[in-house]
């Protein structure tokens, strides 16, 4: 090492001493021959008397310097409570610039004001000091944590590989040419799920990995084309094995990084449940705002717009208050959303009913309102009308909205729900059924025999952690027999042909003794930003990319030479087209 | 859990007891209506025996099942000292098959003689017993002792971007079409040099990463498209500071994984000494047979062959007994290396020499030769003159040889050894100069003022270290200040404007006070390999692809759809040609 002791672990216990030490200025204060820098490192700060001018006098905001000196008791009165190192200085006998600095692109001390492509662009500065360091040790510690528990649960970590097959219908899958076999291509993984099945089949019995995954998305506010998930496996588990880990390691996580433990077990929640009282599948219950459904009180109405499949309500406190313009404002909330809009009542102090949708209830809709969705004077009641889900995401989305202008929301808390119960499938909008996990998504054990016979009431065995209204987990118990796999392809309209076509390796590895199985994915990224108080996740990713994809630290994506073109072969029509059809193994009958 | 106990965790303790188990069927024994199942999962086997026929009869190999049972100590007799569950058997009650099993391809416990391909394209089969199994254990608690011994020197562990900048003559980068910006790609990285490079000038300090790396190399055995290297990187070190973190973690895995320690600290060679004794930069110390220098000796020699730079030999003990189909195989082993052949001696029982080379020695080269190579009668002597490097290269290419088919090498013995003070630069070819590690690479500090004059002699500050005659890291300590960056490009033949386009935006960090820095890599694949006995890195990887990059079990690479083409942007022109210009940053004066 080129210092003897780190800076910031500097005290009063090192007076007298002589040290080495090297870091950065951070700040620079002259005092009529002497010298105050604070040199800053990765341990914290010190600060650093100069007295002899010429030795100080060419250092600048974040020169890199070697410092020699003594260190000293500051003098009564100049201790500084704020900083670990408050109570001594280091007197420097000899400083030796390791390297300068230009005049900075902004004050790193400011950082959070700077735009944040500048911030991007020089990731470098803005990681030296401040929130993004920071975010950055969080990150590292929670990985460590993270490998610590899952170590003592006796999972096995294994890399997956980062190469390898597109699916026809991958779209969205990030494509790689193949040099050495022109015409080819790889696929990055969207997440390692095929292969995290393919080592339970292999009888790893318990998969870890921290995998980076790949997804070729639209353009999406805090979305990243590479991501990363914490990736469980389990085999010869239920439902409550898979949570009990996952529940050890948030547990651990908070614990150890933020002091807080999280009451255990977390609670569940049916996932119908969840939608009928906070119309979302990922609620935030740190406030309440509850939805009432108002389909059977309206059931006899003659208003046209509540005779609808569902009515419901969420109220506003204190929105009767609103201007004209606020409330107007709501509308154009909700069309942005892509509802018609937002009908609301505005409960006056009189308890009488304004807004436009008054009048057109009956007395006896007018008179019992207010009470049946718990509203009191000087409430609004905003309602949805229409579909059950669409309208209850509408009412769950202006709960948040609430909460969010109003302060309700209590963010010293934290708040973790199991939502469990899902259903296995959703109309696809073309009188068909798309998965709402995968399609590998195990149905509840209540309905393995009967699935098929009732797609849209069928339960999954699934469950989505969530935290504070983000999803930061997802799992289920996976199909493992091929019958019941078979079966599931027949809901979504999957034939053999395409099933072979997608999956072919994985149904041909479920024909040699495939154990029962499930797991689980962490988002990775979301849970570190929660757990480094950060509002996005490019403050958690050291090397982030922009909404649009781009690096504006490296210049990344970039157009290449016509040389480079050629030789990755992208143009070459491969050597023998073997269509879609998977590898040796798959072109066996999987259901043989 | 579906299972009570792990069938491998049982012992004469749990006598008596009703467990329920859960695993495949290894292996069934019929003995007169009594059926012996031996029961395999990840904590081992198992024998379950089955007295009712019918519960048995279907049972094939690999099937997966849930057995009820009791334990009982086996008959006396009957136990099996060679499993750990050897004095017990479970008697069943009940058993259901959680899964069948088709035939298997192969049989599982003789899958080391099957043919890789198949071995690879069911995988998940060759994972569930024996060597795969294993590696990927030992594979997962090396990778679990990296964390710990990094953690505990305070590294902090960070992802880079596995989606980032091609370099315009990165001819190797695996490039990657972005679909929101069609024209412009991505290239994958064939290592995260430049990021924790950028990360030490963040202020990181200490930075690690279990990191995939991409190259799209030529075939090559034991060469893997994607491969892992434990990245690290520190700030306001010497090299011995990262020789010194490199040997706690090799010392840490050899010793927690098997039993050896190593002894410290671990010896450092030169560079030219490895060349001089053993005709290699990753010298194999296992044996003997070091080669020696004749330039000297053959000085005045007339014999034409001689007349050269360098001339040495290597001895191959007994070598004088070989049949002239023998001998002549050396020429071919030669020539297949791009050699002219191997000129060799063969001492005679008597003390004269033999074969075609010695009728060209004088009597007194003739007289002294077996002295100075040390060889006895019986021995062969093999020559090889020419460049310095290349003979000596052959020689110890021939060296490894004769060890190999001698016999020599005691591989029950690991050898670790530093090379240093390898050069900076070797000559291209073209009367110019390349690097022989990588153009950030430092000047030893006896060099940092002067290599530029002397390029041929100039030390590198790096290291690599050796086991078994592979090398398994290789750093440096780097250049962090400008106008030595400056100077090596010099020499590189590299101008402004090539090192701006390559490495703008690492220059551009580079202006704002960069600190003394270092790292070194770890090849994972080789390390894993090495712990786990195997023969090759496929053995240590979970689903490697062959030597063609291909994978067997998924079928990937794949052609793709004309739909995948046109949604992935591969064929659009990019929409404002940046051409090969970094990002905004690298765009300044990186020397300003």
């Amino acid at each position: 090492m080129i210092r003897t002791h780190q800076a910031g672990t500097l005290r009063a216990a090192h007076a007298e001493e002589t040290v080495v030490l090297a870091g950065w200025v951070a700040r620079r204060r002259d005092h009529g021959g002497v010298v105050f820098l604070d040199l800053r490192e990765a341990s914290g700060v010190v600060q650093v008397v100069v007295r002899e001018d010429d030795l100080a006098h060419d250092l600048r905001a974040e020169y890199c310097l070697r410092v020699s000196g003594r260190v000293r008791v500051r003098p009564d009165g100049n201790e500084n409570p704020e900083i670990a190192t408050g109570d001594i200085e280091v007197v420097a006998d000899e400083i030796e610039v390791l390297s300068e600095a230009a005049p900075l692109p902004f004050q790193l001390d400011d950082a959070a004001d700077v735009a944040e492509e500048t911030r991007l662009t020089y990731r470098y500065l803005d990681m030296r000091d401040g929130a993004t360091a920071n975010a950055l040790r969080v990150r590292s510690q929670a990985s460590y944590l993270v490998h610590d528990v899952l170590r003592e649960h006796d999972f096995t970590n294994i890399e997956t590989p980062y190469l390898t097959r597109s699916t026809p219908e991958g779209a969205r899958d990030f494509l790689v040419p193949v040099r050495l076999q022109p015409g080819r291509f790889y696929a990055l993984p969207q997440s390692p799920q095929l292969f995290k099945q393919l080592l339970m089949v292999g009888g790893i019995e318990r998969y870890y990995q921290i995998a980076r995954c790949f997804r070729d998305e639209d353009f999406r506010a805090d979305r990243q084309p590479e991501f990363t998930q914490i990736d469980v496996e389990m085999s010869f588990v239920d439902q409550d094995d898979v949570i009990a880990v996952s529940e050890d390691l948030v547990a651990r996580l908070w614990s150890e990084l933020l002091g807080y433990d999280i009451a255990r077990p977390i609670p569940r929640m049916p996932f119908f449940e969840a939608m009928d009282r906070f119309g979302s599948d990922k609620p935030d219950l740190r406030f309440g705002q509850e939805l009432t459904e108002l389909t059977g009180y309206f059931a006899q109405t003659s208003f046209r717009v509540f005779q609808a499949p569902y009515v419901g309500a969420v109220v506003m406190p204190g929105g009767a208050e609103q201007t004209r313009k606020e409330l107007d404002g709501w509308q154009d909330w909700a069309k942005a959303r892509g509802a018609k809009g937002l009908a609301y009542v505005l409960v006056q102090q009189d308890g009488t009913l304004g807004g436009p949708v008054a009048k057109n209830l009956s007395t006896a809709e007018r008179d019992g309102l207010a009470a049946a969705v718990g509203a009191t004077p000087g409430d609004a009641i905003f309602f949805a009308a229409g579909g059950r889900t669409e309208a209850q995401e509408l009412l769950g989305a202006a709960r948040l909205e609430i909460g969010q202008r109003l302060g309700l929301i209590d963010t010293s808390q934290w708040s973790f729900v199991w939502i469990v119960d899902a259903p296995m499938f959703a109309e696809d909008g073309n009188g068909g059924w798309t998965p709402v996990h995968h399609p590998f998504t195990g149905p509840k054990p209540e309905w393995a025999e009967k699935f098929a016979d009732d797609p849209g009431n069928a339960l999954a065995y699934a469950y989505d952690l969530v935290c504070n209204g983000s999803e930061i987990a997802g799992g289920s118990i996976r199909i493992h027999r091929w019958d019941v796999q078979q079966r599931v392809f027949d809901v979504l309209g999957i034939d053999e042909q395409e099933a072979r076509s997608k999956f072919g390796f994985l149904l041909e590895a479920f024909r040699y003794g495939p154990p029962p199985h499930g797991g689980i994915a962490f988002g990775w990224d979301r849970i570190v930003a929660l757990l480094a108080g950060a509002g996005s996740i490019r403050d958690v990713i050291a090397f982030p990319k922009t909404a649009s994809g781009g690096d504006p630290l490296t210049g990344a994506p970039t157009p290449i030479t016509a040389a480079q073109r050629a030789e990755a072969g992208m143009d070459a029509t491969p050597e023998e087209d073997a269509g879609t059809t998977a590898g040796t193994a798959s072109a066996t009958d999987p259901g043989a």
